[in-house]
């Protein structure tokens, strides 16, 4: 091979082309969570889960899905996702599941678990990179027939290729979609497993029943604990504080508004025509001017009005936060524990996107005899019962706490350390509530930390969705939440920390109390009835005395 | 505002759009470094000063780059990078600043700063976002006029629209390229500051020159070190342990090679003859089909008979990593230590990628007495000598020691903890080599480490290209060079440890024999003078008697 020589500007030139974004994503498929085989099986399923649940809420059914994973070959798995949603219409399918950046979340605000337009025909494209094999789905919508596609994807052009394209004349729902794939991937159970993510799904979203059947074969269900959707979540407009300028000049040049005035009003939330004229008024610029020709310097001006100007938050009927009945509920479904504490913050914004911060706190003794006040105020030691799933959440007494991470109802299974809600929960002094911390770390105790983050638009900090990004206001909310719920915990552990000294001074006294008694009969000279009666007399004075 | 209603399939299809890679960007531009307004200012320098060194390097010139920062307003800044490239040829500019996932670098394997077409275009839009207005470029190629360009980005589109388009009749160079932007900044000296990344860039480029105006109007110059350019890296076809099934397939649609042996030899680099013969042997396939009829199932035979086929490792003049001579001078450069150790490992090789990791490590005490052997052999305390600068990098003995990441030579400042680089420094065992270590952290001591990683393709863990991402092979090689480096630099520290032992003994050695020779004196009733001579010869036997 000759050296390569020094090039010319004009060499260099002819050089250049463009790269289409599946390319992009192709070469680069960790940032999409498809960093090795075991990840690439979790992160599958969960863009199918995703879309399924959001789609079934966008159309008020109440969700009922099928997950199903097989393994086809050494390093290969055939993964089948069904929904009972409204179906996709036929010409849809292609683009939804066989073009990168191609989706109706994007552009609106409102709280859904997919944003992007990416996750599920990346997963396809990583199927057909490691298999051959592109996608398959099959859909139906009420009233029509089912229709199954099987698709390629052209990643020069970040096309979909149609590969077969058949009407089914029966099939076995009424509406839905199933999503049908081959990769390259591994199983294991375990933390960051598919098991993990789909239990942690029904924890977040009690009212949805999930079907799944794991490689070895083993079939499990996660029943509905509620039969009530979620409230719907609304569309909004982008709150002013939100817009940075670049963008406030594209919405000026692209505005159906008439005036300035009526720009305002119509494209913002929270603008009236008070808070209209305030910002124009500081803006030293007319009612009547038109937006199309407002030069950069009054945009600027424009901007920096904005800024100036007091205007209320967001509206919140954007959000549609899980609620602490719910956690509760969830919490107690798939988490067996001792006691439990949520909260449910009010909705606060960052970036002019509003949010809302949850919290549950499950706690419980996993091991050992535990006590308990029975109905004659007398302290009793039990013995737990558990199910067998509780271990998979709760930890031993020595272990670090497991924090759950959610947003818009999605499990956050990877990069805890590079997440907000860690650093938050690392930030909260855990000590004032009875649990241990190291220093610069996570609690240590039987607990698991439920933290729940819902907005218009969650900052994560890639594109796997993996972490939310640290904004200062997420981080204050998500302690404040975190100490809300906190403080009830610590309130029950001190009570169960009196109760255990309590339990042990009593084992002393049931100990020594006859000795006592043999004593007190020898030196008094009592008969054996008298002197039962006198460590009767004993121990009942010693137990009401006592202070709980 | 009304509730949203249940929708229909019909009505969710509706909603279905293309997103814009560059609407993408700009909703997500953390993810391409514009986090906040200090890590915006450092990565639009750092797009443009790599692309500046790209480029003069393929045209063979020696880098000559004028950076200037300029406050503008309270959040504002202006930046201004300039090169003596070859110069952009005139209908190239607009796409190349104006248009994401444009470029040269992408589709070719070749060691080069950029990789994604992506940086500089992002730096635009992020200006263009924050300010309103868009990069200009001036260019000018050899023996043609100089040209000057306002670009705006059409984000909806991600293409350039052209502001202004003049010819200059004089320019201040030959050949070169100015590009500036305002942009919301804020500046900050310090770890992770454009200083920092800077003089980073100076250590790993020595045939670098770089001026530097910061925005409080100092002015710093970085010399060169050497006239040679680094040895130039070749272009290499794709290595067959590294393609990917479906990227198989798509070689074998899109080749102009007729026959399947051909296309092997053709298409790949280290596949001769022979090695065809044997792959295609075990695949069981013809030498003479044709590739643009090989099925699914027979092009994944051909993908695992490549696996099993034993074929040499790629070539390795497709890289160009700085070198341990180099090393050493950019280390010597800009950081004054007692003593330097550098190591470069032969290529290896990650997913089909060739790859070199290279070391260096400063170490130096910068406090305090230090030990030296003067000319007589003889042992002396002597003070540092220290410039302004080595603070900088060189830490104290307490502190852990800092450690310098490159990738291509580019410095890479964010993202530390996450990164393989760090990762093999934490395990690798610095007790050993003279340092302490805390458990599961960096070793402590007053030492700089330089990793150089060098390769066709830097698996970068995010666009913002701020870690690497942990591939075993790369965590093995950064391992052993560290190990390497590390042996020399255990070596002299020992040593040192000796000399410091030895002068301790020596410290007492001048305190007592004084007073050995006053009580000499006594007992044997010498004068001064014989007092002072014994004294003499008993110091000068027992330094002549120490080991070293």
């Amino acid at each position: 091979m000759a050296r390569t020589k020094n090039l010319t500007a004009e060499e260099m030139a002819r050089q250049q082309k463009e790269i289409s974004v599946s390319e992009f994503f192709a070469k680069n498929r960790h940032l999409l969570g498809f960093d090795n085989p075991r990840k690439a099986l979790l992160t599958t399923i969960k863009e199918a889960v995703d879309n399924s649940l959001d789609a079934c809420e966008e159309a008020g059914i109440l969700p009922d899905l099928r997950i199903e994973v097989q393994q086809t070959g050494e390093d290969r798995f055939l993964v089948e996702v069904q929904d009972n949603g409204p179906g996709i219409v036929k010409d849809q399918i292609p683009k939804i599941f066989g073009q990168l950046l191609y989706g109706s979340k994007f552009h609106r605000m409102r709280q859904s678990r997919g944003q992007q337009g990416i996750g599920i025909s990346a997963a396809g494209m990583y199927g057909q990179l490691t298999t051959g094999k592109g996608p398959r789905i099959t859909s139906k919508v009420l009233r029509r027939k089912a229709h199954r596609y099987e698709i390629h994807l052209d990643t020069t052009k970040n096309r979909p290729i149609i590969g077969k394209d058949e009407e089914l004349p029966e099939w076995n729902l009424k509406h839905g979609t199933r999503f049908t794939l081959d990769l390259e991937a591994s199983y294991q159970k375990g933390l960051r497993s598919v098991d993990d993510y789909l239990k942690q799904t029904a924890v977040a979203n009690p009212h949805c029943r999930l079907e799944y059947q794991a490689p070895d074969g083993t079939e499990r269900q996660y029943e509905r604990a509620t039969d009530t959707l979620p409230a719907k979540a609304e569309e909004i407009k982008p709150h002013p504080y939100g817009i940075e300028l670049g963008h406030l000049i594209k919405m000026l040049r692209e505005t159906k508004s008439r005036w300035l005035n009526s720009f305002l009003q119509e494209e913002f939330c929270r603008v009236g025509p008070k808070v209209a004229k305030d910002i124009l008024g500081t803006a030293k610029l007319s009612e009547r001017a038109y937006p199309s020709r407002i030069a950069r310097q009054e945009a600027d001006a424009l901007y920096r009005a904005i800024q100036k100007t007091r205007i209320s938050a967001p509206p919140t009927d954007c959000l549609s936060p899980i609620g602490e009945e719910r956690i509760l509920e969830g919490l107690q479904k798939e988490c067996d524990a001792e006691f439990y504490s949520v909260c449910t913050r009010p909705a606060a914004v960052y970036r002019g996107n509003p949010f809302v911060i949850e919290v549950g706190i499950a706690w419980g003794k996993p091991s050992g005899a535990e006590l308990e006040v029975d109905e004659r105020g007398r302290i009793r030691s039990r013995k737990r019962k558990r199910t067998v799933d509780t271990e998979d959440l709760l930890g031993n007494a020595d272990d670090t706490v497991r924090l759950l991470r959610f947003a818009n109802r999605v499990p956050l299974l990877y990069q805890q350390s590079a997440c907000a809600v860690t650093k938050a929960a690392i930030q909260t002094g855990w000590k004032n509530y009875g649990l241990q911390q190291p220093r610069g770390g996570l609690p240590v105790g039987p607990a698991v930390l439920l933290v729940h983050m819902a907005s218009v638009w969650v900052p994560f900090t890639s594109e796997s969705k993996e972490a939310i990004a640290a904004y200062p206001e997420i981080l204050k909310e998500v302690k404040l939440a975190l100490q809300e719920a906190g403080r009830k915990l610590g309130a029950y552990i001190r009570k169960g920390k009196r109760l255990k000294r309590e339990f042990e001074k009593r084992s002393y006294i049931d100990k020594y109390i006859p000795h006592i008694g043999i004593g007190l009969q020898e030196i008094l000279g009592f008969g054996d009835q008298e002197r039962h009666d006198l460590v009767e007399r004993l121990r009942d004075s010693m137990e009401t005395t006592r202070k709980i």
